[in-house]
């Protein structure tokens, strides 16, 4: 069978109920949650009218795929109890090789490049989901699979992945620290974050026309030396935040090792 | 005169060009645009129906407001030129303190608090503008000014502004920066970086609703060694982003100096 109808979910957090949540609404049967924790399980399970288990052993075997959106570092223990080895079955990490489902006959990557919230609804629409696969007729039903739920699916290999996954870190976990010490700075001073938030989307926006490279603006930019220095003074009080302002000025005045 | 119909703007880059659009579309006058640069002058008086000059000292003084739109070191030149004691003059800094205008009679800032580019539109409404005065009448004109583009409008005085300042600098400069990164590793790698905008876009979005430190994710946040170090090998050709990724890693950690 090339059609996947049935969807197995091997995990209960971000991922699983964001996924687990398009899927529904596309119209796929969620046959079963799993989660260590069975109330985790059954909590996701009851928005998906799906059964739920805390028992990868005891995994119902009339799925057409099984995704693991678990913590990278559990994967493995995933593999080891499956015992499904003719049925396809994927994980969903940025940075965890194929290779590691090369016991099953029919295996693969179903990657959704996107930071996933508890209380946030993504637009999956939209969601670029990177797929890899041990043979083409799994490629094929996992691109089938992502077509139904984005319009932006992408064949990446492991190689590829792992690249991108690291790019994430840097324009998403990295980014968002920023905003996290830029919201610091104006608490401590009592100033409502608020005031940054159009200059924080405005600069997001305008990297969809245009090379964040030739986009970047600030001090460091225009080699201002005496705000850089005032800046670096204003910052006396947290020796992390300086060294942070200190490395990346460093880096955008071209100043490279 | 309480009211401001005739505005001077000093200065024709992106400061001046988004300001003097803004104005001119909602009704002003723009009486004349200075720039040391005749063409620039013009190139800019041009579209907003003004007149041009390269003479501070030369300005026509019938202008309700002077804006100084222009680097931050170039404004004591612009200081030292202009003869209209008289006149409300201020400037559009994050990070000059209102007292550099101390000379003149009535002075004050109108700061937006936005990243400006050539080629992008800003929408105007939507820009906190940050307005600090030397006296109240001249504070009501600003806020006047202010309140007829947006709808953003916070008397804010000079201290709080250079650490808005100092905050737009991590959220927007540094935040870009890291945008930089994700693109060049993409690149190096022959991936479009496109993939990575839906990222980019929800990233920044999510913190209109949450603290961004609430919203850190990555594997940093989850203390994933294994990726952590494999991150740090995968940039071992790089060691300005590799000591970039070391140092927020261990600030997103907690491994505080």
């Amino acid at each position: 069978m090339n059609t996947i109808k049935k969807i197995t979910l091997i995990g209960s957090g971000n991922v699983a109920s964001h996924l687990g949540k398009a899927f529904f609404d596309t119209g796929f049967i969620i046959n079963e949650v799993y989660s260590k924790s069975i109330d985790n399980a059954k909590f996701l399970s009851k928005k998906l009218h799906s059964s739920a288990t805390d028992s990868i052993r005891n995994l119902k075997s009339d799925s057409d795929v099984y995704i693991i959106c678990i913590k990278d570092d559990s994967i493995n223990y995933v593999v080891k109890e499956f015992l499904f080895f003719d049925k396809l079955i994927v994980h969903t990490s940025g940075s965890v090789a194929m290779e590691v489902l090369t016991q099953f006959q029919n295996y693969g990557i179903f990657y959704p490049l996107q930071t996933f919230s508890k209380e946030k609804n993504v637009m999956i629409a939209e969601v670029p989901l990177c797929i890899e696969a041990s043979d083409k007729k799994s490629e094929q039903m996992l691109i089938n699979l992502g077509k139904s739920l984005s319009k932006n699916v992408h064949l990446i290999n492991s190689q590829q992945r792992e690249k991108i996954h690291l790019a994430a870190v840097f324009a998403c976990n990295f980014t968002n620290y920023m905003y996290t010490i830029s919201e610091d700075i104006l608490t401590q001073n009592n100033i409502d974050f608020d005031i940054l938030k159009p200059l924080i989307l405005e600069t997001a926006k305008k990297i969809n026309d245009n090379s964040p490279k030739a986009m970047q603006t600030g001090p460091a930019k225009r080699n201002d030396e005496v705000v850089m220095q005032h800046h670096i003074n204003l910052l006396a009080n947290n020796k992390d935040y300086q060294e942070i302002y200190q490395l990346i000025t460093s880096n955008i005045l071209g100043n490279s090792k």
